[in-house]
């Protein structure tokens, strides 16, 4: 459970950008706002005035929405025409238009004429970046459970089995170890399904998803992750799953090997290690993301490793991590354009990987959270490469 | 894939709605309609005229919606300041305001000044129910998919094990007889993974999603399906599952009991077969959804059971069959307000279920395509309860 005053610190900083934007209130209507708000993910609406107590209008279900929430204001969703007198003479309103679709907006513009409404979705995700304490606990428990298919990873992982009874492997025990499901992506079509067990020439597949990885997945209508390609010896096998635990997502990679591998890509391995190490070191309050990212081409490029890295040669990926939180694709990404300094509490996946096409993938990836003496590793699990 | 001839009919279909609609075209954005009117679910958006070929915009990856699109017109996704000249002059044009967020409709109105976006979500959710005979065939392959964890439900469901660790087995072997994810749901904030299997009081709890049973999950951030509730000897153990194969769901449930059922949740379950059967012999085209819906209220009244269909006493969902196809909460719904008359080649997923607090959950489902005898079974397994 949400304690209440995680609740009430996240409302106060929110009614301060609320303040600062000349907004009177903002209107949560996305699950995962509601839930971040409130510790429910009932289906409810929230109403968070500039200042003063939030109100949670529930639709589904009142009872379970009450024994969730540390809120003291929970209310049935009333009637439309009763709106108004909730949000008490509110003019300027926010809302994230980021994820609230057409259709949802028209509802809430025609129950509250008159009332401007205002996209507040970039201060919120910033909000979003930095952790509490409590949910960096959280984040810790999320690595915890995504470490163990890993660790067992040299009793499944055989030669010849196909792509997808290996995934399914995994999925199997990060259900029984209690992930929750999918990781939650904020991005518009950014369609994914718990992780990628990909192997040889199949993970250098190019596809929709806006990672360095994407694999074949089992149909054009489902174009990611594992396919029916049995795994053969002597290939990379890349093992990249989320975890979702009490609503919180870590995200790490592994590479496994039945046999023996190029030294061209244990050298590629090498160097995504290092470029690990260099990353990890940097990750501090202060540092820019995008100048980790020029750090991360520099090594890249050192290694003469620059066209393999992070996607296909010409079709590459510009971004050696990202924010992961409620959701997969948080801020900051460590990229081009990010240049605001990051803050202790952050968390974001790093993922060094190169891609080479016909041989397959190469790389790492943990979930790091930004601390004073760089970062500290979430996903806590040995990084070497899993011989079988 | 996809075949051409597929893509056409749609597209002119769709054309004619537009026609209709005095609208020049439409921007198909979201990846359901990319997947429906291409064959391919890469990042694109499809320009479709009200007379002439579409075009498809790629942003990632271009070969591979080449690879797997019949359409003749693929070209990469345009700089902004190029759509105008894409859309040739067009003044109206239909989006489907319904999952098109307020960012992605805000960067369409700045690329397109001038250009009236419209509304046609509606219209295309009711040409999407319809499926071809090619698509049918699609929907009997996700059908038997869906059938082999039911089938093998003797040898892995046991009293004492967790709700979650029967989960596991089941999406294990979904995955490993070729499911391809979640299926895909259409609401805001419906949030979904792959099924529940809840068992006695457990499968009786409240929660957010809109469906007659709902389950306790893991935590409240993902207050869905199964927890770590171990599954009690007598109790009816619901198992309530989707499959996604080629892009296309189908629905079923079983109830399972490890020992024997109480009388009265053997005689609902009894009735909820009597419900089906009547449903199923009346599922044809020219049926009137709300009409069927009244008649199954109106049997369940007959035996005395009107307080637990389709939810908890005083919390009941009204409906008792859904739409499936590329989403799992498509039209028609069997539900009042749906008075459009059937037509062949709608498929619904008819779930006749009774909710006793304290007891469980007992009834069934199966995925059904409206005929002219009747409906045909497209999740083809006996309806018995499994007892072990």
């Amino acid at each position: 459970m949400t304690p209440a005053a995680e609740c009430r610190a996240r409302a106060a900083l929110l009614q301060a950008t609320l303040a600062a934007q000349g907004l009177d209130g903002a209107l949560l209507l996305h699950g995962t706002e509601v839930f971040y708000f409130t510790g429910t993910r009932q289906n409810a609406v929230l109403w968070l005035p500039v200042a003063g107590e939030p109100t949670l209008l529930v639709r589904k279900s009142l009872p379970r929405a009450r024994a969730e929430s540390p809120l003291a204001d929970l209310r049935p969703f009333p009637p439309s025409r009763e709106l108004p007198e909730v949000l008490g003479g509110a003019r300027r309103v926010g809302l994230t238009f980021d994820v609230v679709p057409l259709s949802v907006h028209a509802f809430w513009a025609r129950a509250l004429p008159g009332v401007e409404l205002a996209d507040i979705s970039a201060p919120l995700r910033w909000q979003r970046s930095v952790k509490s304490p409590w949910e960096l606990d959280r984040l810790r428990e999320s690595g915890d459970v995504l470490c163990v298919p890993y660790r067992e990873l040299p009793f499944y992982l055989r030669a010849g089995m196909r792509e997808i009874d290996l995934a399914a492997e995994v999925e199997l025990r990060l259900r029984q170890a209690g992930n929750e499901g999918s990781a939650r992506v904020r991005g518009f079509n950014q369609d994914f399904f718990m992780g990628l067990a990909v192997a040889g020439d199949s993970a250098a597949a190019r596809s929709a998803f806006d990672g360095p990885v994407t694999g074949r997945g089992l149909s054009p209508a489902a174009p990611l992750g594992a396919s029916v390609q049995p795994i053969a010896r002597d290939v990379p096998v890349l093992v990249d799953y989320t975890a979702l635990v009490g609503g919180y997502v870590t995200d790490m990679s592994r590479i496994g090997v039945a046999g023996t591998l190029a030294p061209e890509l244990e050298r590629a391995f090498a160097t995504a290690l290092r470029i690990q190490d260099e990353l990890v070191r940097l990750l501090r309050p202060g540092a820019v993301p995008s100048k980790l990212w020029a750090r991360a081409r520099a090594m890249t490029e050192a290694a003469g490793l620059e066209h393999n890295f992070m996607g296909q040669p010409g079709d590459q990926a510009r971004f050696v991590g990202h924010g992961v939180g409620l959701e997969l694709d948080e801020w900051p990404v460590l990229a081009e354009g990010f240049d605001e300094p990051m803050r202790e509490g952050q968390v974001v996946a790093l993922e060094p990987k190169f891609v080479f096409p016909g041989m397959g993938v190469v790389g790492i990836e943990n979930t790091w959270a930004v601390g004073p003496r760089g970062g500290e590793r979430l996903t806590r699990l040995d990084d070497a490469i899993v011989r079988i």
